[in-house]
């Protein structure tokens, strides 16, 4: 009796996604990390634009007192009027300062959106294939995520699968769009169409169900694409993000999660996130950060070079063979795998230096993730690599 | 069905401690700010010393790439390292870097350690007054809190009082010197009393206890006070600390965990934290703050300055025959209140404009906190206040 059974079970059920990472690891230090060609992290690779720098120098040059302490546990007031009035201009819709609420990253939000509205029990729906994060969010609250594929052919919602995994305990649905693992983005007629069926579902069950958005890859769109806003299709949903990725921020956990202004007993809401952001020891999003929010109005990365990434990538899969849905955003590709057992075949893949995650590690055994979130050069000189791999089960 | 029962029901428990702080605030609004004798916050007033200032800006002008992405969830290699060798030198114990995972502050810390320990239905032991968070901390893993006063003269342990609370499922005692609430610290006799009396209950149950210390005040001590190790008063114990109070920096939510050599199943140990620091949502302690921690060894804010702020106010609390035992760490003062019911005192402090918190708040009804950190003239214009409310007692 040392650590908690059931996190002592989680841990050895990754254990084989740890192997996967440490014979990675040993290949890059046996070939050198240039010769193996990782594909496997989602770690965003562009530095943040430099007017960031510049406004985190000005702000640390600023005399006056009181900005390391701690503020209210929603956010500084200032910071948070300022991304409520960004969202009411964007979304159109009334939002003020208090449906704002700054967190640790997405992966903070969504663990204060959880715990402010799960009971033991409650159901979440995940969208396969889905981000894995997502099971522990929910558990850590004490509920249970429950899991809908999406269509095969475009990995968008599929409502009849949905419906079939509804239950009278389910409190919400998880949407990410930009997909990971799939690039896929999801257009306002998508999000529309889910709003219409969940209104139907809240008929159906008599009482409000969520519609959640993790958005950490918002800004990321290609081809003049539109991201569809969960706001604007169901008044019942709350929108939460992170700076991890639009200003390449993902190692300083900054984001803020958004009540939609209808959200019945909005103030209780308002005061439930602000509770649950302090109780789970977030107690604040950091502040440096937060203060450098409203001075990078309009601020990101150049979303032109993770096109070009897609682009490159996209190009390569099709010469050697490999079929997939053309991603429109995020920096992943959810490619079929050469054979059905996906494990086996990113552990083909390593053997040729290149590594993947396999999708079973996204509920959706059959496919795998390919990050393109790399230098250039990384796809250029895999492409060999690629080729073996493809002949060898030719 | 709106947010979760527990929530709206923590919240309504929560109300008068609310509508406190909003007559608080309304008083500030009524006669200036100036006019109102704010003890009621643990908001550190130090800036940080301008060694950090020059530390963040140096640190954002370093061309290396990658500072702001996600780093391993432990942390910063080089990070963990500097810490783990400064135990090391400090503690003289075997410290490796993998026994320290930066976190989030100590409430993030203390959430990481929780989640990692307990199943549903472990007891962990607070010693009353304590710091009320303990509960939600506790409670957000399925743990329960059960609560030991300590000694009515100085506030220390009292191993009879602990003894009738523990039972077959109680995992760990928290132990927080300096204290908040009371200012007392723990010196290493007393500690070491406490680790032999663990190990005769580690025996008695079968299975290890673990003494965790939740030490954000380790470095504010006066009157050349010791702070007693926990590290070297029992082998299963864990630290938790933050840079909130000693370098100032609350708001930017930087601290870290530091694992006893000897805990059982280490390496389980080391792995679980770092994947509850994920899991939580947490994901790693902001990148900027933690790069700036070797450069600030020794660095600190002017300790000497609560000191000063202690002696001034425990000075007026004679003067106006309150009686309290005398802090000698962390920055407040526990006296008696001077009716039975401590919520009526701390109302009626209020119509005096003097802003405190009840005991009861801790666990711990008929005493007052008093948060002295706050500028020497708010104790200094305080007095003739301080003495009308202890007139209206006579």
């Amino acid at each position: 009796m040392t650590i908690a059974a059931p996190i002592a079970k989680s841990l050895q059920r990754a254990s084989w996604i740890r192997q996967m990472f440490e014979a990675g690891a040993r290949l890059k230090q046996q070939y050198g990390a240039d010769q193996v060609f990782d594909f496997s992290l989602g770690n965003p690779i562009l530095e943040p634009p430099p007017k960031v720098h510049e406004t985190l120098h000005a702000l640390l040059d600023d005399p006056a007192p009181g900005n390391h302490r701690y503020m209210p546990n929603g956010g500084f007031t200032a910071v948070r009027e300022y991304l409520a009035s960004e969202l009411k201009e964007e979304q159109d819709l009334p939002f003020v300062t208090a449906d704002v609420v700054l967190c640790v990253g997405a992966g903070g939000g969504l663990n204060v959106v959880a715990k402010a509205l799960l009971e033991p029990g409650d159901e979440v729906v995940a969208l396969a294939p889905y981000f894995v994060e997502y099971g522990f969010y929910v558990q850590n609250h004490g509920g249970v995520l429950t899991v809908a594929r999406t269509q095969q052919e475009d990995f968008l919602p599929d409502l009849e699968a949905l419906e079939a995994v509804m239950t009278p305990k389910t409190r919400a649905i998880i949407v990410n769009s930009p997909n990971n693992p799939t690039g896929v983005v999801y257009s306002q007629e998508v999000l529309d169409d889910l709003g219409s069926w969940l209104r139907t579902q809240e008929q159906r069950f008599g009482h409000p169900i969520y519609l959640i958005a993790d958005e950490p890859y918002r800004k990321l769109l290609f081809d003049e694409v539109t991201n569809g806003s969960v706001l604007k299709a169901h008044p019942h949903s709350i929108l939460i993000t992170s700076h991890s990725k639009d200003l390449g921020l993902a190692g300083e956990r900054i984001g803020y999660i958004a009540l939609h202004p209808e959200v019945p007993d909005r103030a209780l809401w308002q005061e439930a996130l602000v509770f649950t952001n302090r109780i789970l020891g977030f107690v604040n999003a950091p502040a440096l950060m937060q203060r450098a929010l409203p001075h990078l109005r309009g601020v990101q990365v150049d979303i032109g070079f993770y096109q070009q990434l897609r682009d490159q990538i996209c190009g390569l899969m099709e010469d050697v063979g490999i079929s997939c849905v053309r991603p429109q955003g995020a920096f992943y590709l959810f490619p079929q795998a050469l054979e059905e057992d996906d494990v086996a075949f990113v552990r083909r893949a390593q053997e040729e230096k290149i590594l993947l995650v396999p999708g079973s590690g996204f509920g959706w055994p059959g496919c795998f993730r390919l990050s393109y979130c790399c230098p250039s050069s990384v796809i250029e000189n895999s492409r060999e690599a690629w080729l073996r791999l493809v002949e060898s089960y030719c």
